[in-house]
């Protein structure tokens, strides 16, 4: 069977099953959710058999460490993983919501009710716990769902989606709700992007470079997420312990993940107080530091920052700094380098929270909080699939809710256009 | 200045001009507005005298009369796209609405706020008021947009988007607000479908060959509008008087748009009662026939239907004919063969009502109502931008909301992730 063939088939077969699935109970979708986290930590050996070949795979292709860790399953990913899955069985079924309705002088009743989207693929990256996640909310939404993920981890989720979609259809959901791409060839990836047939909505998720490639290829409507060059603006009025605090948490607490701070923005009113005690917690935290002129003369050990670091995800121990005149140049800044993801301002002023939160373009816009916050779980959505950096459909974590659409449900008594 | 200059440079001014329009007041849109439909008047002379040439040039290219009806201007359409801006003036304006607000345990106070697109798209043909209607529309919900008509109609929208751009600016409302893509070489639209740093959300409307060639070549977010074929069922229990109603009304009042019905599906147990009824009156309204075997039988004058018929989009008074055997029958026709548009069932049976809407996979679904009832008047949005046909961002009649987005916006006092 080649790449396409894979695609078309399971296309076909996801496309059957989502119009079943459109009218699932939640009961039904709940049960499942249940079964498929019984039947992880049943079948524990299993899944970690087949990890250790993906890990050995990797530690003859000389990955690097971190990389190894984030494909490595244990005993307890797996169980965080049902807990996972349990925990989506436990959140609100969006499906059958009444968004609005009212009636028209013609006596027309118009409902907009809340349905699933249909057919979801998912284009990922390395870790296999993403598999799972991801299935249980396309699930719990009332979706079919296609994933396709990286090459380093087929062995392990061959075995995840084995154990996960035998456990759903063993409740009774429809054969085709939860689909893995076997073919590790890049024309299957290709083929999803154009599967215009079958698939509703493609959400890639992972590095700049897979993003990039979905939305250069892809003729599916797609979710663009993740890619979060932040920024923390520390105003001329902060508080400034509370800077440090937010600060320090923003680069540091995880530096490798999209809502991690990239670029310090420091007010050139309290720079000179408070870049010195800021720069030497964040160097005692091991980051390196890269400044503009001003902040070079301030913190001398900073490296020069080049135009290219403004632009910089570095998902490291790395900070750019840069000292702005005003609060004006760091929402032209921001607007020109974000990527349309997490912004902050430290602030005691009224007028510059209002204006920063108004005129800076990002999915969440924060005042006197870390940008690290943008995640389903810490907003309360229960779980994520991603976050969406795109304006269309939706913005910043996407829940269950995002995972739907609406239909309009219209009922009368013959009524017809004069 | 090339087609791919003309794009990136206008572009450019669209993103700096969305960055203003975003925080625009309520009251200078609206002023704007009135402006704009004031200026359409008192340039009349102007707009016509363009207008003439492109009717000239049609002629001398032999285009049809249908065709150049729509491309003609006369004082009444102006006055009637003057009453358009006007109308869309007195809606509610979308943006700055709390679509929702909590607060989590740790004090985090998260608002979704409903704000602009930023800079929309628009690839369009013939019908010139699409100029003046699209950029009312944008310009309330407070986005930038960017215009690409057709090149039978350049000279009219030259005309148009002078006139209306300039009474914008005129009061206060940035440049670039309101722009024409004044080349019509294709170059300049396949530039517009990958203008990804420019632009938001790129709308096409028009035949489907023009969606297809933007699905399939766009990098930019899409909303797929308008490829109707739509289907009346008319179900074993159902008043027959006001089936009738409605299939004459749904095939006949307009044909030529994307609401209209294409194909009809009858319930064998009533097809030998209303299809020759039905048959007769549609053949006087000068609708040409094509049907299935059985309705062959009931209606020997209908041409026999083949597989294409029932994939078809007509736009014109032919109708496909199918007698199914049950309401599955129908629903699975449906699916398979609908567009996502607009579908009818008449019946009297409570179940196939509910049965017929849930299952039915498509943005607006009717009980007893006329297909033709899509659209953003009917609706009560006031007016619409165009039928969105895919899931993602709005489905049906697109109106101000569905022109909009949202961004979180969240106040703390210090909160850090641990």
């Amino acid at each position: 069977m080649t790449p396409e063939q894979e695609v078309r088939e399971k296309g076909a077969l996801a496309k059957q099953a989502a119009a079943e699935l459109a009218h699932a109970s939640t009961a039904l979708k709940n049960e499942a959710l249940l079964a498929m986290a019984d039947a992880l930590c049943e079948r524990q050996e299993y899944i970690l058999e087949a990890n250790r070949e993906d890990v050995q795979q990797a530690r003859e292709n000389k990955v690097s460490e971190p990389l190894i860790d984030r494909l490595m399953l244990n005993e307890d990913r797996i169980r965080s993983m049902a807990g996972g899955l349990r925990q989506v069985a436990d959140l609100p079924d969006p499906v059958g919501e009444i968004v609005q309705g009212w009636r028209r002088p013609n006596g027309l009743e118009i409902r907009q009710v809340r349905v699933p989207i249909g057919v979801i693929g998912l284009i990922y990256e390395s870790r296999p716990n993403v598999t799972v996640d991801a299935a249980g909310l396309c699930v719990k939404a009332g979706n079919a769902v296609i994933l396709r993920g990286g090459s380093d981890a087929i062995n392990s989720n061959r075995a995840l989606t084995n154990v996960i979609a035998t456990a759903a259809e063993g409740v009774g959901l429809p054969k085709g709700t939860i689909q893995l791409i076997q073919s590790t060839d890049r024309a299957a990836a290709r083929a999803l992007m154009r599967a215009n047939e079958y698939l509703d909505l493609l959400i890639p998720r992972g590095g700049a470079g897979l993003i990039q490639a979905v939305i250069q290829n892809a003729t599916v409507p797609v979710v663009e997420t993740g890619v979060g060059n932040c920024h923390v603006f520390v105003d001329a009025s902060a508080d400034l312990k509370m800077a440090e605090a937010i600060v320090l948490n923003a680069k540091t607490q995880r530096p490798g993940v999209c809502n991690a701070m990239e670029t310090l923005l420091v007010h050139q009113e309290i720079a000179a107080e408070f870049l010195p005690a800021v720069g030497a917690r964040l160097q005692q935290a091991g980051v390196e530091l890269r400044g503009c002129p001003r902040t070079h003369e301030l913190l001398p050990e900073a490296k020069p920052a080049t135009e290219a670091d403004w632009d910089e995800e570095y998902l490291a121990l790395i900070l750019a700094v840069k000292v702005v005149d005003s609060l004006e140049e760091a929402i032209a800044h921001i607007n020109r380098h974000g990527t349309k993801h997490s912004e902050a301002i430290i602030t005691r002023d009224l007028n510059h929270a209002r204006t920063f939160t108004k005129e800076v373009d990002a999915a969440a816009v924060y005042v006197n909080v870390s940008t690290r916050f943008t995640d389903g779980f810490e907003f309360g959505l229960g779980a994520e699939i991603g976050i969406s950096t795109q304006k269309l459909h939706a913005r910043g974590p996407m829940g269950l809710r995002e995972l739907t659409t609406y239909k309009y449900i219209i009922y009368g008594e013959g009524q017809i256009r004069t």
